[in-house]
């Protein structure tokens, strides 16, 4: 066929398959609408979730809530009469909190206590705690400035707030997640004992926040321990120093590195009926941190991920490529799950053309972002106005999802579900993040508004007339 | 001036405020980011709901919180600078719920405890409660089928569920809330002694949710005691009554309807530049139901629409036209004081051009409902793409507002702002519509997107070329 001759039939093709209506004579809007109706009359997600958040709890990785949630979401998703269930090996740190942390300052004689928790991680403190003087900065790139004379022997406490003006609160929790991250080992070289960060929470309260932080290449010897202290204690901390640079803050933690243990990703599928070597994932997290049951982070993304098959089984769609579920192991301190499996994908020489996440909490869905080509991105455009009832309006080319991040290549279509954002971050790594502050029809919802996109996506194809390889030859 | 010269002096009136620079030279887009940015780092919103609902409390009208409600709003309004504050007095009713209510259901000599509460406007069970057999129907329409036979000396027992495949939490509610006000009326009409009816919740749990009831013009010999029952304890009594259905049921009320009593509204206004005599009102309303604390229901919108006034003042924005927040009373069981305020308002003959009312919940905002012609809905709707950075997109025609309907007439603009409906009805008129559900960001949110309207409508004005008075002579 020459080059004009292939033009034609793809375009012929994809308009044909523009129109075509399938699912028994149903149009697009009637199948959104029977997908909807099923999740918020019919959903599984919430129960899912609360047997994931109260009968298990959290889920650290390497413990053995992990093991419980991947035993019990394996045998779910058996339930369901896929084509494929089965768990594929992944080896993940273990990092165990140990006894509750403790910590105070001493201001004239009294002790304050506050609130703080180790950052998933930290080495622990010596056994009868760490107290020194604290020097407060507002970043962990005043450090340098400040120099070993100012640090050395002190705890380095930094203080930076999430920015309230931003809209999305995800653009504010990055603009602070490098001071978790990095603000130990930066400390660590001038000196430092240990390290108070503020939590990255957008209320003002008492929860400490964790999540994960990292050492770098900092050698073990160097290392010192750092934690998470509430918004509210940050700001008593930040005044009380005002009035007495030289007061000594105390804390207490008992965590622990043990070595990397087996655990598995759980995987499911509905094989294609007609390209079945093309794979659709669609996935969250199933590790989550320890504080809380992680009910929005991630057990929202795995239940409605999990229901995305069972809701396109459900509507009676036979999707045409083979449609995974993927929950993956140890998203919050590691990246394990999502690295294996697309190792293993790569192995075996799977072809991945879409890849959604929802790892961003189980509140009322407004959209997704979409990492893929510009024309890709308008014929997705396209679809806007089936999603308009219920009341999906945000489409933007953006980032997706950590676990599904490893697929990236130029041919696959990686997307993340944008629930409404401001609550989010109330709960993110708190002991606050539980099964009660997830709302059924929120939850519901977003699961529905997943499987539509899944299903338009097999249907309409993630291909373009310009990334379809035929047409360059 | 001639028809046409009118014509076209409005055309270029209208074209020469459509790109006027106001406000020390700031575009549009620059004012609603600043009242966006004060309002989400320094609200006022969430430090009065506080005060309203933790300080102060449920605000049922006549009560003594409703009037500590009245004098609180004024105060705090009076210290806004404003230049005129005032209490606009309206008789309002009184009705008290007394003591808790008990109820139970009696199957096989055991007695099991079902959470009521008595309907707002319901008259009390005789002193020792009234037990009597019970009739279910799914709605009050089945009643009449049934007739006098089937329900002479029984409790009615409706049990109509929202239906939870609609989107919009209102529509469902909508559905049902007929039931919840004329049930007890149709009921009595064939001889029944009380009626029972499910929440009108979107949740299934143990909070029964009241909210008003009328008898219409029935007899008070024939009115009967109408309460609400919990969502779960309504599937508990409808399966009890599926193997039993001569159980009994007893139910214990203790409320009265007293003389009406003496209220307020309470008004601000900051006087227009321009034009002093048109009026734009921005408002909620002041009481609430008694089982919480009315945070949602409609403290959010009581303090949403103080800080707009608060908002345009911090902003630097010279409104044109006077500029009122109206915090009305009695929205709950009688709409007097909307009543009230559009009457004084045709007697003074203010000439109203716009009314924007929040009266959904302190949730995300996600856009507005207008009631207005066409032609306007199109002026409006060209200001979307100002909203977009703040993630608002729903721009409907529909209705507004339960206390600025009184005003309605063709000149007027109406607005209802629009939040996120997912959970409103799990609190709404019940003991958990309380402080502790409502979040700050969301509610902060809320009170500038209703900021950016209010100063867009003032600044673009509501007239247009087929609605102006002149062009029609």
């Amino acid at each position: 066929m020459n080059k004009y001759l292939k033009l034609v039939s793809k375009i012929v093709l994809i308009t044909f398959l523009m129109f075509s209506i399938s699912v028994k004579g149903q149009s697009d809007e009637e199948i959104l609408k029977s997908v909807y109706t099923k999740s918020l009359t019919n959903g599984k997600s919430y129960e899912w979730l609360d047997y994931l958040s109260n009968t298990i709890g959290g889920r650290l990785s390497g413990s053995t809530n992990a093991e419980l949630a991947v035993q019990y979401t394996k045998k779910e998703l058996e339930k369901l009469d896929l084509d494929k269930v089965w768990l594929q090996p992944v080896m993940v740190p273990k990092w165990v909190r140990g006894e509750k942390e403790m910590a105070y300052f001493e201001t004239s004689g009294i002790l304050n206590k506050v609130n703080i928790c180790a950052l998933g991680g930290s080495i622990a403190t010596p056994e009868k705690g760490t107290k020194a003087q604290v020097i407060e900065v507002a970043t962990y790139k005043a450090l340098e400035a400040l120099g070993e004379e100012n640090i050395k022997g002190k705890i380095v406490f930094i203080n930076r707030a999430l920015q309230p003006e931003l809209i999305n609160t995800f653009q504010a929790y990055g603009g602070c997640s490098v001071e978790r991250y990095a603000g130990a080992a930066e400390a660590a070289k001038y000196g430092a004992v240990g390290t108070i960060v503020r939590s990255l929470s957008s209320r003002q309260d008492d929860y400490p926040h964790t999540g994960s932080m990292s050492y770098g290449d900092l050698p073990v010897a160097q290392r010192i321990p750092s934690a998470a202290i509430s918004t509210n204690d940050a700001v008593k901390l930040s005044e009380a120093l005002k009035k007495d640079k030289n007061l000594e803050f105390y804390f207490e933690m008992s965590c622990q590195q043990f070595d990397d243990v087996q655990s598995y990703n759980v995987i499911g599928e509905i094989t294609g009926s007609e390209f079945p070597n093309e794979y659709m994932i669609v996935g969250g997290h199933l590790d989550s941190w320890d504080l809380g049951d992680g009910a929005h982070d991630d057990g929202a993304g795995v239940v409605q991920s999990m229901d995305v098959l069972r809701l396109l089984k459900e509507s009676g769609i036979t999707p045409k490529r083979s449609i995974r579920v993927v929950l993956f192991m140890n998203e919050e301190n590691g990246l394990r799950g999502g690295r294996k499996y697309a190792e293993v994908a790569k192995t075996k020489n799977e072809k991945h053309v879409f890849a959604l996440e929802s790892d961003a909490g189980g509140f009322t869905p407004r959209g997704f972002s979409f990492d893929c080509s510009d024309i890709m991105f308008s014929k997705i455009e396209a679809w806007k106005p089936l999603f308009k009832p219920y009341l999906i309006h945000y489409f933007e080319k953006g980032g997706s999802g950590a676990d599904i991040g490893p697929l990236k290549n130029d041919d696959i279509v990686l997307a993340g579900l944008r629930p409404d954002s401001q609550r989010y971050f109330d709960h993110h790594h708190a002991a606050n993040d539980t099964f009660e502050h997830v709302n059924k029809r929120e939850l519901e919802l977003g699961a529905a508004t997943m499987t539509a996109l899944v299903f338009l996506m097999d249907k309409y194809g993630t291909e373009t007339i310009t990334n379809t390889k035929e047409i360059k030859d």
